[in-house]
């Protein structure tokens, strides 16, 4: 017995199922906004639907709603005034419980049917969520669309079908005959049902609000348990849209849509008692780490059993120990460096250097010329205006701005940001990135995060084991999401090799064409290890997905 | 690449992939303890390898050794006096970093291949082992060979084969190509490694040393782990013996054997100092739930990154709502209170019955009645002093002697304990179990674990509703490995199925012939469910294993 929307979707599904087992290229969600693709009016459409909720109520019909309140924040500068419920959380949350029985007996096909659809839906729907994204994010319009349309979906479907396949493995029935000698065997029934752990919390970041919510969103679903998602103030409208066609889908399907539910809330001590809510079974968490160490330490202490899946923050670095593509390099890290102003947990923060200076196809080049001419390529790529805008998008938070005024007094400047002006939206706070330079023993300067579009250039003495020791060091202690290498010897690639499964970081080896170090495939690349402390999960694998459903078996003699 | 040892074992990996995958009835490790399987000789050198360790040193030649420690106690009432080395925590944990590089060098298939071997040799030395868990357990010897040998066996094999296919499905090489329209193609090639997290520590419990200590010795170190195995204090020699072997296999095979070492200690603050050191990044925990919690709080409190799989104790019930076959019934019961004297964590404490009495294929039969015949039917099933040794052995600990005292005092007694004398072991604690009625209001009474052969036959008022109520609040609120239903009515089992889903707790339906509530058998049925208060994991899912190792990849242009 199967469900039609199951049916519907199983090429999808199939194809996600080979793309994780073989983490080839793949993607069902095109990336590219092409009017054949999305239809000649899907841009203007979808820019239309959200400015159409500017300034109004965006309804939800949830339960135990008290209030409106409006906290998006555009780094554009613009005012999106768009109001959303607030909702009691223990009216959620008794909602969410009261709307699982049914999604619980749809099994597993049935719910992964219906979340393909949700997916299919979202797609569909990716120029208003994407406009939605770079308005209250500040990204620039084409990774907004790709990141936070396509790529996200992707990023959705790839949990999904890691969750399908954990699902899958445990039979819905098996027949156990032992043997017993000349006697007749022992015959049993045993029947095997997989059950959710409870409500999910999903706790969506301010840069990539549906990114980095999908994956545990739909983890979570599909695998049987209620959905809250909880945005961040400053950037709820792509949730809630998300949340919405979610919910369209379930009372589409005659599920009760409470099963999936937005939290906007209008002051903190909401998230902290979601949080730690006996009825909240699962966390997933993308941000800063402070409060995701409170979540890990805290959210846990009197609940051992809720589990949660946190990515946090951490010093990605880039060792650059010789090259055979100079330009190539710089280009590259250039690019790295100015995409959406640096504010990915994935962009490179310390470049490692020799402080002797590296050889290269263009000649020796000393320490001090690496940072120049980083800084330079950097400026040159961000020459032309409107492709800086495009590229660099907005700052996102203030107190980004306010770390990119501080970043100067600590170390020599390569590079100084400079304020650009947006040609669509003149209040934008759009800023060329800040180099600095400074040498090893200057911890304080580069091993730390410092989000945003600031990065160190460090003069690392020694060889070139203390280059890739330093980088080891780094990710240990401070974590990291990736990791660069520039060689042209293998030796020490094997070296950094060795020293990034130690540490449990991903590794990208001389990148000087058009894949960047900040950039991760859905089904391809492992976004987080898991292994190191900036994240204790990763975007998938098995462990993200195997422990949000439990298996709950009964048996009988046959 | 594969491995010598991995060929040689690909056939029984191969039949424990199909096992977990259809969950019916297998197993490479033959049960019966004969002759004509184990060699005619088997029995008595295993028992004389046992007995020749006694008041000697278990020299494992480990590093840090500052002293040796006996605290083997035997409820047979003999003295081992074995005495084992105790290491310095630091000495151990380093030694274990130490060994790891080679271990993970060694790849997916060399591992399993090497922890296949492993298991065939405990297999080859399930007699020595089985008189090891006898003496030190005070399991019957039938028992004590069956779960202490083969089904321990099959256990860590089976966590093997589920931590083996998700290592599996991580490729280890994938070529990513991603089209660039008219532009050639993006090209890269990604390497996956699967590394383990660090230093496990496995801190088996004194009822089961082998049967729960193998699933996550053998889930960690398959997956990139090395192990410490810390027993409890009074029965250690089985874990030594296993890791003897364990550490001889290593060896053998090019292996520095401190991989796996064995954590005598001579103080509970060794333990703690284990539990909590930043070195340790996984533990397998069985026991009581007092040192449990601790576990999953304190030891987790500052390190978030620590896994803890515990399985702590609970209220396993039985609902006896009618039943067509009194006798059997009864008889099945009767077995189960009485096997290894109810000192399984899967032994049924509380027995729920209609207050007003039950319909059976025998006529009506009243409260009062239930509770007198299930008695008479455990007297019956010990009347004969060798059946009723060899089934209940001997009581374990101190403590639960006392809690039988004790327990004769909380309620009436519908059977009261008695002292039998061992034909071979005079000295030997064995007792006949208790049983007590009471009704429901009496929570005190039948509301918490009791362990040991103490159970309470429930009076419940109301309707078949209010019985199933209280059997899944028993689990919500205390936990439970088992809940057993006896009923005639499809309607009732029904509902009883879905108490036991929201509580997520494992059902036996009308138990009546030879397979008893407190057996779950590898390969088929899961071990604790993981969802429910007695226990965060189970034996074994893809949960139990995924979280154990991460995958770290590297990627370059090609």
């Amino acid at each position: 017995m199967t469900h039609p929307l199951f049916d519907k979707h199983r090429a999808t599904l199939d194809g996600a199922l080979n793309a994780i087992a073989t983490r080839g290229y793949w993607s069902p969600y095109p990336e590219m906004p092409s009017p054949k693709v999305y239809g000649e009016t899907a841009h203007d459409l979808g820019k239309a639907a959200v400015q159409a909720l500017f300034g109004g109520r965006f309804a939800l019909d949830q339960p135990g709603q008290s209030d409106w309140v409006a906290s998006d924040r555009s780094p554009y500068g613009i005012r999106l005034d768009v109001q959303y419920p607030v909702c009691d959380a223990e009216a959620l949350l008794s909602a969410a419980e009261h709307a699982l029985p049914a999604w619980q007996k749809l099994g597993v096909d049935g719910r992964t049917g219906m979340c393909l659809e949700m997916l299919e839906r979202l797609n569909k729907a990716s120029f208003e969520i994407a406009h939605a994204v770079m308005l209250t994010t500040g990204q620039g319009w084409m990774m907004a669309f790709q990141a936070g349309g396509p790529h996200a979906q992707d990023r959705g479907l790839e949990a999904l079908a890691y969750a399908y396949r954990e699902m899958r493995f445990v039979p819905g029935v098996a027949r156990w005959e032992k043997p017993q000698g000349r006697n007749p065997p022992l015959v049993m029934e045993k029947r095997f049902e997989v059950i959710g752990r409870g409500v999910a919390l999903v706790i969506g970041c301010s840069t990539f609000p549906t990114w980095n919510t999908y994956p545990g969103l739909f983890a979570a679903l599909v695998t049987g348990n209620p959905v809250i998602v909880k945005p961040h103030p400053w950037s709820v409208l792509p949730a809630a849209i998300t949340v919405r066609i979610i919910r369209t889908v379930l009372a589409e399907n005659g599920i009760d849509p409470n099963l999936v539910t937005l939290a906007a809330v209008d002051k903190p001590e909401t998230t902290q008692l979601l949080a730690t809510h006996s009825k909240v079974k699962s966390i997933d968490f993308t941000g800063g780490s402070t409060f995701g160490h409170w979540l890990l330490t805290q959210a846990r202490a009197h609940a051992p059993d809720r589990q949660v899946y946190a990515e946090l923050s951490g010093v990605n670095n880039v060792v650059i120990e010789s090259t055979d593509n100079y330009k190539g390099m710089l280009r590259n890290l250039a690019f790295t460096l100015s995409l959406y102003s640096g504010q990915m947990c994935t962009t490179t923060k310390a470049i490692l250097v020799p402080a002797a200076g590296i050889e290269t196809d263009l000649g020796p080049k000393s320490f001090d010329e690496v940072a120049h001419d980083l800084g330079t390529a950097i400026e040159k790529f961000l020459a032309d205006q409107a492709t800086a805008c495009a590229v660099l998008g907005a700052i996102q938070a203030p107190e980004t701005l306010q770390r990119m005024a501080e970043a100067s007094k600590l170390a020599t400047v390569v590079l100084a940001s400079k304020k650009l002006v947006h040609p669509d939206f003149p209040h934008a706070e759009v800023h060329t990135p800040i180099v600095l330079k400074t040498d090893a023993t200057h911890e304080g300067v580069y091993m730390q995060e410092r989000f945003g579009p600031i990065s160190t250039v460090v003069a690392v003495p020694g060889d070139a084991a203390a280059l890739a020791a330093l980088s080891e060091r780094i990710v240990r202690e401070h974590g990291a999401l990736t990791v660069g290498v520039y060689s042209k010897h293998a030796a020490f690639i094997d070296a950094m090799t060795e020293a990034t499964q130690r540490a449990g970081v991903a590794l990208s080896i001389n990148l000087t064409g058009a894949v960047f170090v900040n950039q991760s495939a859905a089904f391809s690349d492992y976004h987080a290890t898991g292994a190191n402390p900036a994240a204790n999960a990763s975007y998938a694998d098995s462990a993200f997905v195997a422990n949000r459903f439990r298996v709950v078996q009964r048996r009988v003699h046959v």
